[in-house]
């Protein structure tokens, strides 16, 4: 077989199997979250973002451009927050790709934080926006988050288009929010919390796409804020990439979700947005000197707290 | 005072009254779903979509535009489904505000069908995003859906931006597809399902934003395709408007989602997608003819059921 033939027919490697080849290749399980508020840019990024949308969308790409070229020797992906570029309309939504591209073509995973959820052939509709090759490029994100609440059957498009694609999902299982708990952890007759439940769901649901490595491509967003929580979400899905939100800003630190790496050293990944992004307004050093420090020293605390 | 600072200082009418009085002008309690798929577009408006992700995103435009001309006299309000445009990217972002405007600037109340939730500083740009006035133009839409497992302090800012905007919200309680059971139908200790703590929750977070019609401006999404569910949500809701999608084809009719019309003939919107704007791919007539048809009859049919 030529070499032009068997790039053709090579599909993209399971998800799991590229997070923990670059994981290895980083020595970094740590995710910055890039998350631009527009109230708290850089001065200098800021100007004249207060005149319209499409300048407010060029502010908060320079900045998140800015920021990957500042950490990404320390991370092994970045995780992009929608809200902040949906907020500004289509010229938001282009700069929203052009930041996740640019992510990309510095050799980092892209975690879209979208958060989407919803049925049937719309469910399709939002798989395809972020894991399928669009017209002229490859795919917006690697992995992007999913929101859990409408069951299986709103999950299993995405899953499809994971072994399409060889990208991947993290289902909302247990958030980082005090709010999390009025639905999650809600107690039902075997006394186990709801979120238990959605963890096997997810679990189940993740079984047939797992890696040579060992790693499901459906993984599961647990709040680092609540340690106990970790733990049990570790026990319940073994071989899923949790994703571990609720480090630095939300107070919990990278101890408290030790046990998260037990199923490998890509087995979880800790995501940091603000106390990263926004270092320069509390360390008064150039925003992007303040948050490659924060990156780098949260890289080496989190791999040393993860044991491997 | 004189007219002009009359005029600043009065906000938005709730969204409660200002639905209340479109269904009394319009007798409808009909929203039509526009979910573009491209390809299941007519020919005619297919043309160069293939093209790429420009040129897909001007057919949608064209064809909901088309629709909302076709069912204007028959709906109160449109539900447009931002996933189809989300998958084209940026144009298609532009696509989706331009259509939501054409349907606000036609007299129809807007309803983004986009199911967001997030926390914290997220959900208020996810709140801001479709509820607050843009730099140049009136909000995106009247009334945004969103997903309730992320909690109460993850729902607040979209009630917050209600109260400023006039906007309302529709939160996910029961959901119309067979897989919402998996994480819905779960029951706790108290030998309630999950969706009815759910329920508890929307009622309490929508209390303190009930307009002078008796209507909450937090309302719910119940799935028609549950017609004891509509039952038991209206009881757990009283004041909340009822968003009842799965008339049509997911197999509900009018006479399913009656009993969510006892709180009065705006306490309840029937949405319907596919069965109005694809009826063309069945009827072979026009597709607008089709699609108005449709919507006339569907209007006829749920006034009747709902007994007003």
């Amino acid at each position: 077989m030529s070499e032009r033939a068997a790039d053709v027919d090579v599909a993209a490697a399971p998800f799991g199997d590229r997070l923990a080849d670059a994981v290895d290749a980083r020595r970094s399980q740590l995710v910055v979250g890039l998350d631009p508020q527009l109230e708290l840019l850089p001065v200098e990024l800021r100007g004249d973002a207060h005149l319209g949308r499409d300048a407010a969308a060029e502010a908060c790409a320079r900045f998140c451009c800015g920021l990957i070229d500042a950490v990404a020797h320390y991370v092994v992906g970045v995780k992009t927050q929608i809200a902040f570029f949906e907020a500004l309309g289509g010229a938001g939504l282009s700069a929203f790709e052009e930041v996740c591209d640019y992510a990309r073509a510095a050799g980092l995973l892209v975690i879209a934080d979208a958060k989407r959820g919803d049925i049937g052939s719309t469910a399709r509709a939002y798989a395809s926006a972020y894991l399928e090759p669009r017209n002229t490029a490859g795919p917006v994100a690697d992995a992007v988050t999913v929101n859990s609440y409408l069951g299986r059957d709103s999950l299993e498009p995405f899953v499809s288009a994971c072994r399409r694609t060889g990208g991947g999902i993290f289902c909302l299982v247990k958030t980082s929010n005090p709010g999390g708990s009025d639905v999650q952890d809600l107690v039902l007759s075997d006394q186990r919390p709801v979120w238990h439940h959605v963890a096997m769901m997810v679990a189940e649901l993740g079984r047939d796409v797992v890696g040579e490595r060992g790693l499901s491509s459906v993984g599961a967003v647990v709040g680092a804020t609540f340690p106990r929580a970790v733990g049990e979400a570790r026990r319940l899905l073994p071989q899923a990439v949790l994703l571990l939100p609720g480090v630095g800003a939300q107070g919990a630190t990278p101890a408290d979700v030790a046990r998260a790496f037990t199923s490998g050293p890509a087995s979880a990944l800790v995501t940091v947005s603000r106390s990263v992004i926004y270092a320069f307004r509390i360390e008064g050093a150039d925003w992007r000197t303040a948050a490659a420090a924060e990156a780098a020293r949260l890289r080496d605390e989190v791999w040393a707290a993860s044991g491997w």
